[in-house]
């Protein structure tokens, strides 16, 4: 990276959940910050504080427009880190709240956020314990930057890619593609009539009750930035084992369809902050989408593909028309600023 | 703050740590997210999680220039919030490290100031577990932004406002005013000709010394944004008692005097990164000074003052000149973005 000229400058594509951004965080974040937690690269750490395992994670969220259909920066920054621990198999307990404001930016726009963080953080049964509150001068931010960092007792051990086995089942909770495609429409340069709300919502309730239900949990992750189809690359990559996707099964809205055709774009890799991937033993599979369909967030629950022993590292889809194509990882920008 | 229209845009004074961010955050923050956590206004929360209590905090550091004498936006990072910390008795264990990148950032920048936390956690004895990077168009941030979270195991419980009482003495481990004034240095537009280092230092190894000798201390806190006077002036606020200083012992190195009389400021309240105050009763006092003494980041340890039972609620200072004068709180913007 440092040997490449083109790279010497960050480009909005090292933030975009795509392959620069992989390589910005394994070739400088994880190589200094060298620990077996963090290298881990899961979507919280897992750390022993006296003998309790506790799940901690970050995200700043930089989303514009910070209102949009479906949610507002508020309600995402909760809901983001909610998730994140939820599917380390944690229970959310304490979240931050870090804001950096930009001067002149209207006190009732703040107001109206930070009681869409408080209405998310009491219905998923969370508690802001901490903050801080940063203003910078105007041009020298954009509108309202947030960080939630978040903590969580591990409730459910032990998940991990690394006990995936061929046949496992991969489960998801519904359509994809809202969250990225109602960001997209309210950006006013596109001029687009549509109308998609944001799938943004705390998945913690829902992914408890399948932790309940079952022990053939494997893994778990939400398919925010990158969307679908980058989750699933990271957890082939480098492994004994791949993934085989059937089409028909991954739902995809009308309209997110129809605006996707319009950009050129691949719902596969539009964020979602609604949305989570269960892998799990073939054996619990269908009783995991029955409980998972009676939840409000998981009416649309499909096992839409497998873990199959070849082709290795790779992502392929059974398509529609009945051919197989491969799934590859997002290289680089696709949709800025959604999260 | 709702029914003043002069109020109704944030300004860089909402940021700068004196009594407008401290409206801001009592009347929108903390009435919302409404908890006796988030309440207790500590510079940590004190959660409790499975029976054991736990120190989280969490900082967005904004400070400009990046690079300043003695640090950098990632050193001070990592060091302000192990601070926050290690005051309210944490042992601090586990940071997180999101950033927020201006598009154009230099890569070779980023490096240094991922080094620089690096170098920083490991002399402190923290680990960054995980991490969260996003990136932002140019001109909708400024270079980059750092926030980190943080946590640590309690091992002295109880520090608390309550605790205090009249005699208990006021100790202060050095020269105050050294970061703000080296931030303010750096700012080309100001023309500044001095040589003043940032105090810029993680503090848990010089609190937990004094942590060990004593169980006299009951309440500590590190002077940042707003200074010394702020901090003082935040703990005898509706209290019933007062606390008196004494000029001759809070040491201003002459640089950082000579830049505050330039510029008509008061360095009690420009804001210190490697500086903490500790309450503790009179019969330890000269005993934790002592030891604080033979600490590096403690070899000008001084008793600053007392509690005094009047006048309530004030902070005073017995000047040089034998007379005695109100230490207030500040009011507006002082120096923004020093953090």
């Amino acid at each position: 990276m440092r040997n490449s000229p083109q790279n010497s400058k960050i480009t909005m594509a090292h933030g975009s959940g795509g392959k620069l951004m992989h390589d910005l965080i394994k070739k400088l974040f994880l190589q200094k910050f060298d620990n077996p937690i963090l290298s881990s690269l899961s979507d919280s750490a897992i750390i022993n504080l006296n003998g309790n395992p506790i799940a901690f994670t970050t995200d700043s969220y930089v989303v514009n427009p910070i209102f949009f259909p479906g949610g507002d920066i508020g309600k995402l920054a909760v809901c983001g880190t909610i998730n994140d621990l939820a599917v380390v198999g944690a229970n959310p307990l304490y979240l931050s709240c870090s804001v950096v404001i930009e001067e002149g930016f209207e006190y009732e726009l703040l107001e109206k956020i930070i009681d869409s963080m408080k209405v998310t953080a009491e219905k998923a049964g969370v508690e802001i314990v901490t903050g801080d509150t940063k203003v910078v001068e105007r041009g020298k931010g954009d509108k309202i930057f947030i960080n939630t960092s978040g903590i969580g007792i591990i409730e459910k051990e032990d998940l991990s890619v690394e006990n995936i086995k061929v046949g496992d089942r991969i489960i998801l909770n519904g359509s994809i593609g809202e969250h990225g495609i109602a960001i997209l429409s309210e950006r006013a340069e596109l001029g687009l009539d549509v109308n998609i709300e944001s799938d943004c919502a705390p998945l913690n309730d829902l992914i408890q009750s399948v932790i309940k239900i079952s022990n053939k949990v494997k893994f778990m992750r939400d398919p925010t930035r990158g969307g679908l189809a980058t989750v699933l690359n990271e957890i082939v990559e480098n492994r004994n084992f791949g993934i085989i996707l059937e089409e028909e099964k991954i739902l995809v809205k009308e309209e997110v369809k129809a605006v996707c055709e319009i950009l050129g774009f691949d719902p596969l890799y539009i964020a979602n902050e609604g949305k989570v991937v269960i892998i799990a033993g073939a054996e619990d599979a269908e009783k995991i989408v029955e409980v998972m369909r009676r939840h409000p967030l998981g009416k649309d629950t499909h096992i839409i593909g497998e873990i199959v022993d070849e082709p290795k590292g790779l992502v392929c889809m059974k398509t529609r028309s009945g051919g197989t194509r491969i799934v590859d990882m997002l290289v680089g920008e696709q949709l800025p600023r959604i999260c």
